[in-house]
């Protein structure tokens, strides 16, 4: 299947954008300064570093240097750009011409320097009004979601099925990562993650020269980029001759995606799915081992809203992602995490990480 | 040659460490607090999101969520682990405890709301001490950016060889990201670009499904990593045959780089660079064309000092490592730019980008 370019549709960007101004007039807020790129690049189809942008019901303008003015040009058509300026000059002058009251950033988007600055200005840290947006997904971004998971579930296979002993973490990682390539992937979408023997009892493990031993655990967290929207799983396994106690902790994880996959439907919360999974480690007795989330949101952000974690409120809708992957930690033994990723569905659940 | 991992030798970054501190003193400056990933792998040889860090001469504290502490221990001895506290309130507790008065933090590094709380509680924003010592190479380093920059200029050495009429943009990046693996090395430098036709006078384009004509500008500009230091190189070419103004603009540019690279030598400015290159091509009157700095430092960022721009007061010494990257930019028709990283020698330069 030929995917259309990200970007290549102007009225997709612009209809963005009026439904963000929609919510800005719900908010009483004139106009929201953004820095993300992946912000920008949902507003725009630009996703480019270097630019910033101030979206209101009446334009969008896009700050840039030079250097980038004519990519602007080509790349964001409907929005106006300012090149060159200096950037707190260029908002104030707009803000007072335009009479913008509100003015709302995003504390964690921008730096310490440039919110000082806007804060002079009368701009005022708001949550961020994108995030009700980006958190349901258009036809569009199902399309590419779903191609993402399939060539990671193949890449898992494809490399899990020719893993041997003496192989280093490292050369699994590019295997993986070279075949996203093959099947078309645009890139990784995240840091891979490979790691054989005790190296699986850490979560973020940065593959290595540590070789895979004739009788060991491993670990692939991986996920590959289409378009600019991203997938992530993760597979555990036993190489060689299982030992009964990773057999043990493998089915409790299991069951513990099993129960936070079947807590997936609408109206559920995602803290309601961080119970479901968390609840069945806590009470085979490792829940001290579990030590992050469930799971979280996926799309042009490997971690973005809604959110699978103790306590989240977040409602689960049609056509929100999200991961579900529990995990059982034992500091210098081995480590046990299962993870796919999943489209709501009005009924229930679709796996987008499988073949 | 077999370089050493990244991060095996505690001694080097308790090195570091030392020399950071004697910075403080001479600056008056008692603790400083680090957000950045560069920096704290600098300090503490652990390459991974999610932790930050506050460094004296007393003792470096690394704060992380406890889905990172094993990672830590591992990963940064020598260093005191704070985890799964609340970051502002186990800030406070450490500068009460030590008596710390002025701690410093980067303003471009944390975000709004990190700043803003840590001003609160004393913290302010200072000019980042690590800069002076990141900006000159230690041998380790050297060793690692010397062999990025070689697998660069063999991997477009390799691939301009072999692109064809037919072939995407998108094609030729993914050739020299493989080729990269090929060699060695750990990752890409940063998004890769590959350019053909007026595609090449956008100085950051995104390679896409453009495809190379029988006649055609191409542009290059690619680099890898080695364990956590990057190359940077551009290359333009007439693939076909070539147009008398494309080889006028060429010459320029070559002419341009070369009057930059005379110009790299101990005591002369970045300023003194940028205007050697700019010089030539504002002469040939192209001088609204060449639209973005000269250069840039290299190291574990693609970005960072000694900046190599209009009057940059930035003084070279030996083992730093800078690019020279002139260019001219005719929109819609084609664009060229030359690029190669270099490092500072006692008597003038040593080229990293070549074969």
């Amino acid at each position: 299947m030929r995917l259309p370019q990200d970007g290549t549709d102007p009225k997709l960007f612009a209809g963005r954008r009026e439904r963000l101004a929609e919510i800005l007039g719900r908010r009483k807020c004139d106009a929201y300064f953004f820095s993300g790129i992946s912000d920008l690049y949902y507003l725009t189809g630009f996703h480019s570093e270097g630019f910033t942008g101030l979206v209101s019901a009446k334009a969008t303008w896009l700050f840039s240097s030079a250097l980038l003015a004519g990519q602007v040009r080509e790349c964001a058509p409907g929005c106006r750009r300012i090149v060159g300026k200096r950037l707190s000059a260029a908002v104030e002058e707009l803000i007072q011409k335009h009479r913008f009251k509100r003015v709302g950033f995003d504390a964690e988007q921008l730096n310490f320097r440039l919110g000082d600055v806007l804060s002079k200005k009368g701009l005022r840290p708001r949550p961020n009004p994108l995030e009700e947006l980006r958190i349901v997904k258009e036809e569009g971004e199902v399309l590419r979601l779903r191609r993402a998971g399939k060539i990671t579930a193949e890449a898992v296979a494809h490399v899990r099925a020719r893993v041997r002993a003496g192989m280093t973490e490292k050369q699994m990682a590019v295997a993986i990562e070279s075949y996203f390539y093959r099947r078309g992937a645009t890139g990784i979408g995240f840091d891979l993650i490979a790691a054989v023997g005790p190296n699986t009892a850490l979560p973020h493990h940065i593959p290595g020269e540590t070789r895979l031993a004739k009788n060991s655990a491993v670990l692939f967290d991986v996920g590959c980029r289409v378009g600019a929207y991203r997938s992530d799983l993760t597979r555990s396994f036993y190489y060689g001759k299982i030992t009964p106690n990773y057999r043990r902790v493998y089915g409790i994880v299991d069951a513990a995606q099993r129960a936070g996959i079947e807590a997936i439907r609408p109206g559920a919360t995602g803290g309601q799915v961080d119970a479901a999974s968390r609840g069945v480690v806590a009470r085979a007795g490792f829940g001290r081992a579990f030590i992050h989330s469930t799971g979280h949101g996926v799309g042009i952000d490997i971690h973005e809203p809604p959110w699978v974690r103790p306590n989240s409120p977040d409602v689960l809708k049609p056509n929100m992602i999200l991961t579900v992957e529990p995990g059982i930690y034992l500091s210098g033994r081995f480590g046990v995490r299962i993870e796919d990723t999943f489209r709501v569905t009005a009924e229930g659940r679709e796996t987008l990480t499988k073949i």
